[in-house]
Parts: C-alpha cells; sequence; structure tokens
C-alpha cells in the first residue's frame, strides 16, 4: 500500500491543526498597544505551539520519506499521533488565557508527552515493516533525542507545580533541541 | 477519469472534520482540574467522533486504493458521504454538551446510521464501475461488518429512548468492531 | 507549468469552504427536537450550499481534468472564482439565520452570480491557453448551461423583493440543473 | 529530498489562512443593507487579506517551480514565513473591526513586512541549494519588487500615525505592483 494518500491526510491536519490555533488569538476590542500586550500571553503560548507542530510535522516527512510502504497498524498508529497533536490546540489556548496558570502548564505537558508516546510507536510499527536492517531502523538508532524529549516532559509536568516557569522553560529547551535539525535520515537517503 | 483528485479533496474534507471537532472543545475558563473535568462528556464524545472519522478515512483509502477509475455518479456518491460526515461535528457537540441526553444521542445515531448507508451507496457505485469480478466487488463480498453496522445503529436510535448509555454502548461496540482492521483488501491487493 | 498544485490548492480551499460551513450550525443548547426544529432555516441553507460548492468543485474537476498547462493568468482567473465562493459561508449563515429574509436572499444569489462570471472568466482563461479546437474548447462549446444558470440567478435577485420563496425555488432549481452530471467533457475525453 | 510534500503542506496552510478569515465577517443579526453596510471596513479588510495571501501563494508557487530539492533549512524557512502569515487573519479582523485605526493599521503593516522578510530568507536559503547559477538565481535576479516592497512597507508603518489612509494606500500599492504577474520564472522555466 502506498505512503502517498497517508502523507496528504497527515498534511492536511497537521496543516489544520498549526492554523486554526490563530483563531484562539482573539481580537481584541481596543486598537490599543496595550489590548495587544495583555495578549501576551497567548501569543507566547501560539508561537510555541506553532514551533511544536512544525517539528512533528517536519520529523513525520522525513520519517515517511525513508520509508516505502505502509499497512494498516501504521494508518492507526498515524491516526493515535494526530490525535493527541488536534489536542494542541486546546491546551495551547487553556495554558495561554490562563497566563501560564499550574495546571494547565502541567496540562501541556501531558498533551506533548502523549505525542511524543504516540510518535514513538508510530516509528516503531513503521520500522517493524521496513525490517530493522532498513534506512529508517539505522537512522532512528537508539533514538536518544525521542527519549530524552519524554524524559523531559515527564521532569516538566511535576516540575509545573513547584514553579510554572520551570515548567515552560522545559518546553522551550525540548523544541530548541529538535529545531537543531536531524541531518541522519537526509544523509544516509543521500548516502544509498 | 483518474481517481486521485477525489482522494485529494476528500482527504482535505475529512482532515477538516475530525480537526474542526476540536474547536467545540470551549477551552475552560479556570485552571483548575475540576473545569476540566466538566468537559468529560465533551471529550468523550470527541474520542468517539475523532475514532469514527478515522475509520471512515481508513475504509475510504483502502475501497479507493483497490479501484482503477471513478466516473461522475461515484463523484455524486462521494459528495453524499461527506455530507453526513459533515454533519458528525455538530451532533458531536449537541451530544457532549448535553451529557449524553436522549435527544442528542439519538441524533448522533442517526447521522452515523446515514454516513453508513451512504458509504453503502458509494461501495455500490465503485463496484458498479469496476465490474462484479473485480478485486474491490471480491473483496467487499457481502460486506457482512457494513450490513451489521447499519442495523446496529437502527437498534441503538430507538434504545437512546430506554436508556442513553445503551446507545452509546452500541456506537462503540461499532466502532470497536471497525477498528479490528479488515485485511480483505490489502490481502487480495497482494495476491495480485 | 504544471496544473496539480493549481487543483491541489483549489481543492484544500474548496474542502474548507464546505466544511467550516458547518460551525454556522450552532449547537442548540437544549436537547429537543424542538430546538433543532428552530434549525431548519439554518439546516436548509447549508444543504443548498453545500450542494452549491459540491457542483463547482465537480465541474473544476472536470475542467482542469481536460487541461493540459496553466499560465498565471489562470492562477488568478482561479483565486478570484475562490474569493466569490469564499463568501458563500457568508451568505449561507446571514439567509440561514434571517429565516430567508429578503435582503440575505438575494444577497445569496448575487454571491452565486459573481461566482458564475468567475467561473465563466476562468474558463474562458483556460481555453485561451488551450486553443479554440481544443478538447475544453469543443466539450464548453456554446455554454448553455453556464450562460442560463447567469440568467436565473439574475432573475432571482429581484424576485426576492417579490417573493423571497420564489427566489428560492430558483437557486434549488439552477443546482438540480447542474446536479444532473454533465457528461460532455468526460465523453471526449473517452474519445480521444 | 522531494519538494512536494513541502508544497502539499503550504498548500494546505494556506488555503485555511485564506478561508478562515471569511469566519471573522461576522454574521449580522439583522437582515438589512445597513446591516451589511457596517461591515465595509471588515470586508474590505478581508479584501486586501485575501489579495496579499493570494500573491503570496502565487509567488511561492512560482518560486518552488523553478526548484528541484530541499533541504532541512528550507523547511524551517518556509515554516517561518507561514507562520507570519498564520497571523494576517489576526491583524486583518483587528485593523476591520476598528474601521483602520492607526495602531491595528500599522500592526498589519508590521505583520506584511515580517512575512516579507521571511519570504526573502526562504528565497535565499532555495537560491543556495541551487546554486548561483541556477534557473531560479537567475531569475530572481536583485528582486527589486522584493526589496521595494520592504521598503514600502517600512514607510507604511510610521505612516499610519500620521494619516492611516495614506498607510492603506501603501497596502493597495504594493498588492497592485504584485498583482502584475511576473514572469520572469514562467519565461525562464520556458526557455530552458
Amino acid at each position: 500500500m502506498g505512503k502517498s494518500r497517508i502523507e496528504a491526510f497527515s498534511d492536511g491536519v497537521l496543516a489544520i491543526i498549526i492554523t486554526i490555533m490563530v483563531l484562539e488569538l482573539r481580537v481584541p476590542h481596543d486598537p490599543t498597544l496595550d489590548a495587544l500586550g495583555t495578549l501576551w500571553p497567548v501569543i507566547t503560548s501560539y508561537v510555541l505551539s506553532f514551533v511544536y507542530i512544525g517539528i512533528y510535522w517536519n520529523n513525520h516527512h522525513h520519517m515517511f520519506h525513508a520509508v516505502r510502504r505502509v499497512d494498516g497498524g501504521v494508518l492507526w498508529a498515524n491516526l493515535h499521533l494526530l490525535f493527541w497533536l488536534s489536542l494542541v490546540p486546546f491546551v495551547t489556548a487553556w495554558m495561554g488565557e490562563n497566563h501560564f496558570a499550574t495546571i494547565p502548564t502541567a496540562a501541556y505537558g501531558v498533551i506533548l508527552l502523549m505525542a511524543g508516546f504516540a510518535y514513538r510507536i508510530l516509528q516503531k510499527a513503521l520500522i517493524h515493516g521496513e525490517g530493522n536492517d532498513s534506512l529508517l531502523a539505522t537512522a532512528v538508532g537508539s533514538d536518544v533525542k525521542g527519549r530524552l524529549s519524554l524524559l523531559l516532559y515527564l521532569t516538566a509536568i511535576p516540575s509545573a507545580f513547584v514553579n510554572r516557569w520551570l515548567a515552560g522553560a522545559i518546553y522551550v529547551s525540548v523544541a530548541l533541541v529538535w529545531l537543531v535539525p536531524d541531518r541522519r535520515i537526509e544523509r544516509m537517503v543521500d548516502e544509498r
């Protein structure tokens, strides 16, 4: 079974998720800089989530690039990932509108954690189909970055109850780790 | 006439349907677990509908995979299916916001029933174009699962008036029946 | 210049237009049939517009199917068509929420008229690129249906001021005329 | 790495941006021409932004048409452009609902300026990958239009504080400059 339609559907869902988040940036009534200024937590959380969805799209793109065929299990593993990502606009708005209060900030981490798990499940399902000596399996390797991210989310969630800015700093750090492009798959595709 | 553009349009509509449902998950005002807890019926109905739209996308994907060409009748049969599915976010929100009250829960079943009928009409239109000895016709066979689903929806609608949780349980059961992957089409494509 | 990306973008915009209209179907607060019943004008106008956007997608699909290449003028003619169609959700909701009152019903006709004009401009731009003896030019011919539709919209707009149901009946009639599939392009593609 | 999926994702995001702006065109409660008339600033800003997003899509389409492969830097440069464009619906609504008041009108220019910068960064990233003697590098040349646009946005932002209509006139002028099709890339693709 070809992979193009699963890519198209995922592109569609990710494009919608990344774009509808802006609908939560409610237009202020007053035409003043002060009115815009009160939106800073909503805008900050929007930027963070835009970067996260962008990272997911980027990694999804790279991962499927290294894959030749998909089966029914991959379709569901992919939908499972999209489910958790579809909740990102919800927690983004909740966290932003409540000025990074404890519970919404922890909830944001829970969704990131679940999405991170779902990504790893999808990755395993794809490697299962491709074989352990496949391009994808070699490129992913022991997936230090993926596992480290899950660990950091797990740390961020309780730390939101100690200091919410600590949790926020962890979310930003994980995003920065992923922003540095992971050239393994690209390099390996080029080599073959 | 090629099938790629009808697939792309359907992917787009299904991607939007599955994603805009999250807009009905209104962000709670308070940053508390209690505020999140009051959302459980809305979240539950969101999960159920996410799974249903996912199943439709999966089956749509598989069905068109086995098809070589489409005609004008198929275009309309496909739009007819998308019409009923486009109402899923509406009944999902109505059912969730009213804590699975009788009428919305029954209405949810009516939409699932109409979508199920529309799917069978689309299936027939595709088989009509492919021929009765085609891959698709053989793979679909007597479509026990499709017909059973319609029967279960027909049972769920009146049972919502007796006990709404009974109707809910039927909706969940039908989803579970479809979550188990249907490998017939995959296997047949592989064999040929 | 290839036509695949203009098709993909148009599919995206049309998929979003046809789907976000459902966001105007505001979920009723009460879980009763009466509450659902008060929505009938909104649902009726939703169905009508769903069919119209479906017709546009169908015709757009057929028209571009007969086209081999597009130029910059076609890109803008296409965006011009999408602009008018993007206003369909707005007039649909205005007409529905006001129970087909005179001004919104006439405004609905104005948008349909402008979209019809825009479609003819796009058609001319495509025929200009393909040549007068092209498949598309032959298939379109004198475009009786397209010109008749414009005439009917022009009739419907003033008749909304006499009797709004008359205007509504005209909109439904035009849709029915187009629902009957136009097999000219399909037949000609097959012949060649 | 192929360019088709980055095109598909960008088409998706741009299609959603151009379409969800219409959700800010709130349906008036009264079915009167007066009620429609009060919407003129919102409609005007919608038209302007629709044209701008259309121009970006057009230019994006042309630019990627001249490109053969993309790398990780291009993916992020593209997401950066989409980020600024995703804020267009927000500033469009803010400007429209406040009848082109000074601050929102200046903010509109800031977003256009940032999107213009982001477009130039993307252009440079693509030229970097293609080489300085590539089709794209030759077609873009010294990019007078791109640099002039940035200069005009830079002029418009302070002039909004002098006279907001002056800023508006500059935004319209830049759009008109780009509406005139830029046939350089098309011509060069044809020549090769």
